[in-house]
């Protein structure tokens, strides 16, 4: 029986209306493509990749707005000096385990570099989690041909929980992974869809709150243990947004900068061990690489941001949530298990 | 009959120790004092200045280690560009209203070069929230004595509601003001402090949110009509965080960040319209202002932050409803209302 | 006999053409008013007030994107919290004394309500630099009509030298003020004009170069005293770039960046004791400040930033040079004396 | 015949003394190693990696206080979230080409986990800038093994010109590569050493200045002809900075930014395609990664920075003219000839 999404239990976070799958990929021209790698030989193997492809065409031929923020910066993320020196996100976006974040790079750079004659020296973005206790993280298990298929792969509609990036990931000491939302933004400038991709591994159980309830304080441990034998300091969440709203980059970035408020509905401080990165863009405008002259661009004016924070707010909790109910538990490296969100305790739970 | 605070009702807001005062001045040597207007002629005037003294000694004396954060920076607050260059705190810390800043800026200047025989170009660090509705803001009313009445004024423990900076402010459509808080933090290190001020100028009422509960849902509007004719577009917030653990600049921009989270708590999204501006600083390292050598400093670990996090997101979440329920009903400019939060409502959703 | 500008001396900066005045005034729609207050009762008075007015039309019925940069953060500029976050230039910018920053700013906002009908709580964007060698900045002898005045002035062409914000710094030991210069910048997307002014306070002779040349080494100390008894730790520098290129705000943050270099090759090193704070405009794009739907933009793509960077490397360096060549020797506060840069020294010296 | 250094030619930048070898590692404790990569087949391959080792002892076990600084960002530099979050520098750093980053990045991961039995998620500092005109750059030679072979390498004392991550790097139209210097500081808190590195790929002939001598303009380009076919867009520089002086993070990031004023000396403007980052870090306190109570620190008074702000100015000019006439003229891919900068020429230009 396929886990549920937060939805399905009769959650609803906010007010606003969802698009057609509840997902980033809702937003036109998004397409989300996995890689996921489990294997318990030669070595315990719970990682993998998951990119992002922000238009139909390529990236490199049509950038988008973008703009970053850190709530806590323990975790990389390549790519971003260019990304905020120039505003512009000019490839895919790739999520994956900590210590082959390089290995992704460098195999966006090849990808790129056969389909792009004007290439000149492109950077790309990459972020990560570490997925090193379900996952046998040293033995850097990821190719570059892992890579290439989720870039293949990618399609509209995603998948949730252990998939791609998320695949070893822990969040709130039960099984994490990829979560993803969507909201409908209606504006004096238009319609326009807002969507959330997250990859969690972050959150103290007894912080975990489902649309304010203080569920993590109401559930019963012994039924469920914790994963850990002893806890590590930190956890690590990694937040992308997107809009077809026409956004500068600094409204990508205000944008981004409210993922943390998102994610503190939900129970996260931003702890000294966590990598909390978030990236925010915009596909609203065209900006072909060789422009000659100039660009013609539309501003969503600042006015109008209100809703979009709104929306990144409701859908940034509820991607979390939804990596939650959608992870299946896992047994990893050296035996050792995180186990699923208990829905039936949460539903009881919410119930009151 | 006085206004409760928050933990009067039997709310308790995280799980932290609190200090004697539950205020900002439980951190040895803070003192706050308030200078507050309430006159109806020649002008309607809700307004004030609350002053901050971070140390016994005059801070241009003893600088402090600080940092600054603005989720949201539609506001003022002078004297951050060397605050974030130097990492130090040099001047008490003032708030007041948007059109007066300046008024109070410069009447620091001319209290500190009274006092100071080495002043050379003291840059006070004062913010500001608008309080225009209820005050007649283009008044112009306050004078430089009237800061250095408040300078003079400050004491321990912390008046809050319709006082000082507070005034005339609106916070989730009810009267806000001044609110505080403080937790008592246990680390490996020792044992500290951590105070919050807050000037609570924002919200829209059915977000707000109590410990999780969405109590602006579930109030009864008919019985306690909103302040407005015409929604003004932003509303702001000011937080003051203080320790007395010894963190370096970066540690306490760190901490000044978390204030995002326990706003969240509230129901705070960082509207456009609104100037987020928080500002933290330690006084767990003395650092006379004409050291001729080198500094002796202690330094908190980074993995020790997370205490202190914790403590900052409790702390301001709890502040900005004292700020809530000791503000009471005050009518003021063009006859307008703003009604107090009220109680026995609050107790009754509360108790669910 | 009026002093000279570098050019009179046929010393050319780089070899980017000029505007028709080589002044900031030359991007279409810049006007500058200067107050300058030069009395000796009751005080020695040798300061004043610069007004940038960035548009024909005022500027907060029609905003500009900009850009902030601070190389060393020892001074204040307020309002860049709001011009920050949204990227937007929304009122007129000054230049004064740091002691009152805070009238000026107050006084701005007076006159903005007069004006604004749909004010909501303007803030001001006014720098300073320390003139309190040669003025008696402790008499606070600015009043609100001197900006008023100053706003009203306000006309193409820009006075150079003693007068405005300048009338009372020192720059490279030498008396210092206000400079300008400009630049014609030829490229795809068509002719713009990039103006620079700055109010010059900083520097330690020694390292003064001119066109690369070690004037500041030639010059003979002895028939140019230097002005000081104790020298002070500081000195400032205030860059304003502005353009009528159609720059985005991060654009504008990239060119007020490169204010630094074009300050390096006259002997700035950014030191503790400097508010080094440059703001960059583009007048480039109709920013009505209540639009309903979306505004329609165009952007300069980033590739053709280069010719800007170089036209601002130029025109600062210049701008700094003209404030000197301009400035005349003054006799100031308690009888000091800043004498003007010798002209036929410096001839004598750039002819090698 | 070896090339000359600077300091050969006769040609002394700025005033203060250098350290025994005018290199980095005059600041006691660093050790720089290189691997060169020059091959013919089956690639044309001209690159490398260099690898700064920041103390005697592990930098994982004994952290040091880092800033960073871009002053264009369109490059990549791995590791900074962290490194800007925390103020701690924890991993080597390393610097290498453009399309292998990542490669580099993960070997330092490797390298570490198998000596740092607390690695928990090691987050590597490793920088590039692009050598794709001499070196066949798509060939992605770089292996894990090159990486470990500079660690291992490093020593006391820097090779410059064609060596490590400037193998194939370009300057000003001519060879680039590494380059390095030192200086003495003497401050009321000590005697301290700053040192430069730096990795040269940035410029345009005609801006080339030395010591403030327009040396760019004066070369006879027939006799020394430009590598390019078709001039590339980018260039880029990075600039590593240490000093034992006790600096704390946020000084270390004005350090850090004073590289921008050292490389406008030579004629860097910053330019679109470059990616100019700058990293400074101070060995000066001892930080032991698994601290349990509190740091013991030291730290330099802000007012004690200007001698090291004119320290890293002045170094960091002399680093990248180091790094020009150490270079030797360069055949590379497809039969591209980089010149080395023509020493006589120069010799006789600024003898004027």
């Amino acid at each position: 029986m396929p886990r549920p999404r937060l939805r399905d239990l009769g959650i609803q976070i906010g007010t606003m209306p969802i698009g057609q799958y509840n997902a980033i990929t809702d937003v036109p021209g998004i397409r989300v493509g996995h890689t996921t790698i489990i294997t318990d030989s030669p070595h315990t193997v719970r990682t993998g990749v998951t990119v992002i492809l922000p238009r139909r065409e390529p990236i490199w031929e049509n950038h988008a707005f973008a703009g970053f923020y850190a709530l806590n910066g323990n975790g990389d993320f390549t790519g971003t000096h260019w990304l905020e020196e120039s505003g512009l996100l000019t490839t895919p976006i790739a999520l994956t385990n900590t210590h082959q974040v390089g290995l992704v790079r460098d195999a966006l750079v090849a990808y790129e570099i056969e389909r792009n004659p004007n290439d000149n020296g492109t950077l790309p973005v990459v972020a990560e989690t570490h997925d090193g206790w379900l996952n046998d993280i040293d033995s850097f298990s990821l190719r570059r041909e892992h890579v290439f298929q989720a870039v293949n792969n990618a399609h509209d509609g995603v998948s949730e929980g252990n998939v791609g990036g998320g695949t070893g990931t822990i969040c709130f000491d039960f099984k994490g992974g990829i979560g993803t939302a969507s909201r409908l933004v209606d504006t004096p400038s238009g319609h326009y869809t807002l969507g959330v991709l997250v990859q969690t591994n972050f959150g103290d159980r007894p912080r975990l709150r489902i649309d304010g309830v203080a569920v993590g304080r109401a559930l019963d441990f012994s039924r469920v243990p914790s994963p850990w034998a002893v806890r590590p300091p930190g956890g690590s969440v990694i937040v992308i947004l997107a809009t077809n709203a026409p956004m500068l980059p600094g409204q990508c970035k205000r944008l981004a900068q409210r993922a943390t408020i998102g994610l503190a509905a939900t129970g996260c401080v931003g702890h000294n061990g966590s990598g909390d990165l978030f990236l925010a863009f915009s596909t609203g405008n065209d900006l072909p690489a060789y422009e000659l002259s100039h660009y013609a661009l539309k501003m969503l004016p600042q006015t109008q941001m209100d809703s979009f924070f709104e929306a990144a707010v409701e859908a940034v909790e509820e991607a979390v949530l939804n990596s939650l109910t959608a992870a299946e538990t896992m047994i990893g490296y050296q035996g050792r298990v995180a186990h699923a969100l208990p829905i039936d305790d949460v539903r009881r739970i919410m119930r009151g």
